[in-house]
């Protein structure tokens, strides 16, 4: 689905410059992760289709890879750890993929969805370290500046929560080749700012085992190789903040844009939010990535203090 | 702004049918509201747009008024109860418009909006009851055949929330215009269901002045007189929706549309869900027509038993 592009000229008065959103929470299954999935699953070759595509994740990738094989009327094998949440196993389920559950404590997910694709010939789609997966993140930015052109503006600069960095790569490969001149950052919670200190480093740093943060969908252990390889080269910077950031994020996100934003997916509009890139005259794109939140959370979230 | 016309696989699949979104709820002021007051606005010659526009609402309609006449760089004034939730007074303010209050027991709006309009030739912009406003809304009808088009189908119902029935009439005289086989219904909270009962009966009923519903924005008191003779003529039926269906219709549009909707918004979501119609092997459009809801209702609906 392409998602739209939307405003609010309340919060561009208060920022003094023009915030636009891209909500890929109102994406099929409720976040970009279906993209990836799709251009992944529509690569493989009849024979390789047939055999169906196995994948591993407990979050929104599970969605994407199960919604977009349905779509494609293939098999789908989600490997999901037995303590999931009971939402996200009913929803992988219900868009008609086989759910394998793993106990997270003494079995390996990779040497499971290694025997799964050995048995049956599937084919393994990777969360994000993957050119495939990229490339269909990456019609996230191809939208993104036909949308901005339409608009009559071209982008300061847009702003991509990141995981393990697919989404921001395929936007970055996207956005540096259509509009040069844009620059380009990842957002990321406290403590999982790993793009952040990798990009100041100029290599791979892994993050503190011990963190933590509300934003679940955004704690990848550090950028994958090829995601890294791609950023380092098309970022001029990455942005951290806080949860506090974050929630007030997905208030804005709910009363200004009528938009449901999970934790995670609110991480860019945070950024831009609190401040941590100049807004005053310009104009600045973020992506909201995903929706997939329960509701006593959300509701949570519009109880804390503002 | 052009809203996406969205839907859910998951829902889908539940119903059995299809069920497409058009999310107003994203449209700038958070409602359809904006698109008639700019309509009407634009057809003012130049002298009488110098002058500026007057409107009475405590709603959704005053937030069109002034964005729309912010957004033309023309006055606005708006007649709003000085006992208005300050939040939508200063929503309405932020949009720029001089906001009159007045005393709801004591005072008519009518008379004052009638003198602001005598004293400055301003042009009072009706909420629903006025050509000018109706064709404004319609362009919601003109969008949805549209998208529906670029999806390959043809809709069998479309499903509108009514009020004073401006958003009825405009999307019906689009949607009967361009697809003809399309039937047209009116979604109302119980104990409005003015349009309901009035189709049935041919003429304008009014509703119970002691009435309740959580549905705010569809508390007009009767159907309109020019919306009226439009949509006596080219609607299928009018549905009731209860408030509890009201709050399923919005906790759904929250986890699988990842929309916030407002009570009155989700009445046609609502009539779609509990089966007002039948969906079995049919795609129908419902209008989600806004999301201005403040926090705390929104998670007390959140929190509602399912």
């Amino acid at each position: 689905m392409r998602t739209p592009l939307i405003e609010s000229p309340v919060v561009n008065a208060r920022l003094g410059g023009r915030l636009l959103v891209k909500p890929e929470c109102l994406q099929r299954t409720g976040s970009f992760k279906f993209r990836g999935a799709f251009n992944a699953i529509t690569q493989l070759d009849e024979a390789k289709r047939r055999a169906g595509v196995v994948a591993f994740s407990s979050g929104n990738h599970a969605q994407g890879v199960a919604a977009a094989a349905q779509l494609l009327g293939i098999p789908a094998t989600i490997i999901m750890p037995a303590d999931a949440p009971a939402i996200k196993l009913a929803n992988t389920r219900g868009y008609g993929a086989e759910v394998v559950l793993y106990d997270r404590r003494r079995e390996s997910r990779e040497a499971i969805a290694a025997r799964v694709a050995g048995e049956r010939g599937a084919s393994l789609i990777p969360p994000y370290d993957d050119v495939r997966v990229i490339a269909g993140q990456g019609t996230v930015g191809l939208e993104l500046v036909e949308q901005a052109e339409a608009l009559g503006v071209t982008l300061d600069g847009v702003i991509v929560p990141a995981g393990g960095g697919g989404l921001l790569a395929g936007t970055a490969t996207a956005v540096a080749a259509l509009s040069p001149m844009t620059k380009l950052y990842s957002a990321e919670p406290l403590g999982f700012d790993d793009h952040r200190r990798s990009l100041a480093e100029g290599r791979r740093i892994e993050n503190d085992p011990d963190a933590r943060s509300i934003c679940d969908a955004l704690q990848a252990p550090q950028p994958g190789e090829i995601t890294f390889a791609i950023n380092r080269r098309l970022l001029a910077g990455g942005l951290a903040v806080s949860d506090e950031e974050v929630l007030a994020a997905m208030r804005v996100a709910f009363a200004d844009y009528k938009l449901v934003v999970e934790p995670g997916g609110a991480a860019a509009l945070a950024a831009a939010l609190s401040g941590k890139i100049e807004l005053k005259g310009k104009t600045v794109a973020v992506v909201a990535s995903g929706g997939n939140v329960d509701a006593s959370t959300f509701a949570a979230a519009l109880r804390a203090a503002s």
